[in-house]
């Protein structure tokens, strides 16, 4: 059970995808498991954060901007070394328990997409691993 | 194979959960698969650190600080938007291996509890998937 | 279906350790499931970032460095500390989908083994979970 799912990025910014993975778990019919979301791009990750207020995500990019600013000592010649920085930090994937048949989140959780190198044109996947 | 806890936090800190997590796959009687300890909230995460010394446990939120400072030009009106960056940073789960019936950590490695905006109840989840 | 594996690694560095996942992924003949590569160390972690420019793992380093700095209010007398944090950051481990037997990695992404400590003999392993 795999998912694949394609996003039209901003130059920067959090998309929510929880939408998406919830409607993999539901179609897959599994009951108990985890699955495991993954970003096949090396600017960009995924990570679970608020759902309720925007600000957060606005924020997010601040404090990620602040952490791993761009660096005159920076030797990749596309320009784009801080991005893959933030890619690192955040991480590829994000691995979520499947409970009941839904998607176990905390009330203000929701799982995004986080691009630092955009507008692209991104991919992200949805693995499903059924407990026994 | 479902386990939920509950935590008191401090304001700010890392609790050790190694004990919980290894609880679990002792009761799940699996002898291969991994686990999944999963947190269900925005301002705090999981990681894997040295369980030794907890001078390591306090340089490490000295280091979180420093890296996502308060800043003015947050818009989120809680006033816990570098909480929700150093938990994006930790990220929200921690996989580790199951092999023999133990959770394969290294010598110096617990399982951390991330609080950065408590104090608070909180809870987490241990999954446990058994491999074939 | 566990793997292990051993590193010698410099004072600091990311080591491509792809070939190594890959390897074990042909050998468990598994089709469709996840790999879970794991770091038993807490100053080295894993991560999954560019696999074309060496340039990119440079900067990474530096990028690190900088979010992560030395301090001199840090307390644990090993000196290692931001070592700690960064290994935090990164994560101490990766979980990658397998699909049609393969690692269903990106085009430009490669696995890394973050050293943040070194130089020092280290291990790594891969579980892998077959999906049913």
């Amino acid at each position: 059970m795999l998912y694949t799912y394609h996003l039209k990025t901003p130059p920067e910014g959090f998309l929510s995808i929880t939408a998406q993975v919830k409607g993999a778990v539901a179609e897959s019919g599994v009951q108990s498991g985890i699955c495991v979301v993954f970003c096949p791009h090396t600017t960009a990750g995924i990570t679970i954060n608020e759902n309720a207020d925007p600000d957060v995500q606005t924020d997010l990019l601040l404090a990620y901007r602040a952490a791993f600013p761009d660096c005159a000592a920076f030797r990749h010649c596309e320009g784009n070394s801080a991005a893959h920085a933030k890619a690192s930090a955040m991480g590829s994937s994000a691995t979520v328990i499947i409970e009941n048949g839904i998607l176990l989140l905390g009330t203000w959780q929701g799982i995004y997409f986080c691009e630092f190198d955009g507008p692209r044109n991104r991919t992200f996947y949805v693995k499903i691993i059924e407990a026994r």
